[in-house]
């Protein structure tokens, strides 16, 4: 056995945890830039809590509202400006996956005068400033991950920034806020959220540390399936949403993600899909490539409460509904990029190009 | 659900892992001050590969070897001035939950002049220095606690620091220092880190987050009971074991100790009994007490492999061999001692004077 663990995120947990613990918290900053998209922070109250608490410990913040969905290096560098100039010593990213990768990466480039390579290099002269991380979808796990996942015009696709400095400092888990959610967006985050945690245990940096959080994560959010397609979700699924995506970010805190990530990025890139639905409409191949070659996949399987892995694709496909179509050229082109990224490598066993090309083909196959 | 999770260590697990992961590590500090009790650091290994990385990277140390068995108030204050003189800006404790505990405790007191009612008070001036923790018993979990349990006379008792600031910076754990131990010594620190497991888990503070790994860490112990009474213990088993201990560490961290640990204190204090078999020795008929409130007694029943807490019960003390006598007055003195420990509010249900006399006495009938 051997592994290592390092998670120093202050994770707090619950209904109103903001309230209830933010004003008695040792915020790490004397001014705080908060980050957030267009109007979702808003509409959830996640905004309206964090002024409250801030307001309450005569901590000043600046309000910075336009980060996109699938941040570019170029949105983060324009933030980055706005940030300097406001004075503020540390962020406050709130909402999906976006928001909080966004703040990361401004934290880093606020203090760092740098290029593109140098930013995705991950050795940085002055350390980030710290990032409070409040997620308001049940899926990134970025709250509890070294990572950035930015937009990257120069390879045409998603790259990831990982570094231990961008760690948050804090994560605020309130699944009161997940409630707003679509339907749609609900079912995307939960499969991206799955994703993590069946890559995590499946990938060869996965250790025997990680696995207990990946089976649990797995566990609830096998049980929550189900209830995805009701029209209204209930408050306790909602949370064990928000609990099995943290869990699972803790878990690709340590692992990284596999070959699944790496042919979902394309996906979203290029075609828009969104980023948990792009790993889902490939998960069912993607076991079905690795099966032959370890018992895990039945292990995830079973903790997922399906009877085998033809039953657990199927259930993931019907959640996802009619899939895009992808022509043979994107295919091609997709099996290219995806055979660039990193993520290939932990990847066990490390599928070659084409082993990446069927599993395009068996997920889009009509 | 409601909890918060702050893990800061970082965590190297692995045969060798010292000298893996140790010269590229970045120490907290110029010079190291490193606390060993008498012999054992020597005997198995961990001293040395400890000087060795060190002189690697030319980090200069000095060695205070003179920490004993549960150590005092008293003892780390001698050891606090040892230190200053040295002009060491961090410290390395090596060993089982006696120089963890004390070199913990030296960090705050090097830094800080206080009285004994401060220094268990929990809030310090000046931040405490930063400690490296290699423990060379699987039991403890020190290594991976924000606690220091030391002797004080005061009140006859052992009694707790604890505080987020004396979290170790980081902990390695190799195996291979527990392989020299005793079979009294790897039962009771088993029985150690069984009993934080449990008692992590039955915790009023105990929470969703802990439970995964209180769960793994009772499943691994009891899978390795049967071997604990064999002439040679396997390297893997000692691996498992270094693991479970670490696993329940994590969980102690969050949630404290129960009336168990409050009620094997004063066996320790007065009789010299080890800590670890001190709570063992009672784990039975804590279990019994519990039992009627709660399915949690079996879960972990279940988890250990066992048929039911009567089965569990009696492995535990037949693992333990002949019990000490306990008269009826020490009884009494113990069982005041203990209801003055504040992990009684955290016990569910919360016990009365009357139930922890029984506790004691079912314990230690003949």
């Amino acid at each position: 056995m051997e592994f290592k663990y390092y998670m120093p995120v202050k994770i707090f947990f619950g209904e109103k945890c903001i309230e209830k613990n933010g004003s008695g918290f040792s915020m790490p900053g004397k001014k705080a830039f908060i980050v957030t998209g267009k109007s979702s922070a808003e509409k959830n109250g996640s905004l309206n809590d964090v002024k409250k608490t801030l307001n309450s410990i005569n901590i000043p913040f600046v309000h910075y509202n336009r980060i996109e969905p699938n941040p570019s290096v170029e949105d983060v560098r324009a933030a980055s400006v706005f940030m300097k100039e406001s004075g503020a010593d540390f962020i406050i990213g709130i909402g999906g996956g976006s928001p909080l990768d966004a703040a990361k990466a401004i934290a880093i480039l606020a203090v760092n005068d740098i290029d593109d390579d140098t930013l995705f290099g991950g050795i940085y002269r002055n350390r980030p400033l710290p990032v409070i991380a409040i997620p308001t979808t049940a899926g990134t796990g970025s709250e509890v991950t070294p990572y950035s996942i930015l937009a990257f015009k120069k390879i045409s696709n998603k790259k990831s920034v990982g570094c231990d400095a961008i760690f948050p400092y804090a994560a605020f888990l309130d699944p009161l806020y997940t409630a707003t959610l679509s339907a749609a967006t609900t079912i995307n985050t939960a499969v991206d959220a799955l994703s993590h945690a069946i890559e995590g245990y499946l990938s060869a940096r996965g250790t025997e540390v990680i696995k207990p959080y990946a089976m649990e994560s797995i566990r609830i959010i096998g049980r929550c399936i189900p209830e995805l397609k009701n029209s209204a979700i209930r408050n306790e699924v909602r949370e064990n949403l928000l609990y099995a995506s943290m869990l699972a970010g803790i878990v690709i805190a340590h692992t990284g993600t596999t070959v699944l990530h790496a042919m979902g990025y394309p996906l979203t890139y290029h075609r828009d899909i969104d980023h948990g639905r792009a790993n889902g409409l490939l998960m069912y191949h993607y076991l079905k490539f690795i099966e032959p070659s370890t018992e895990k996949v039945k292990h995830i399987v079973d903790a997922a409460g399906m009877k085998n892995t033809d039953e657990f694709g199927e259930t993931i496909d019907r959640l996802l509904g009619e899939k895009e179509t992808i022509s043979e050229s994107e295919i091609t082109g997709f099996t290219r990029t995806a055979m660039t990224s990193k993520n290939i490598a932990y990847t066990s066993p490390r599928p070659g190009e084409k082993d990446i090309r069927r599993i395009y083909e068996d997920s889009f196959r009509r």
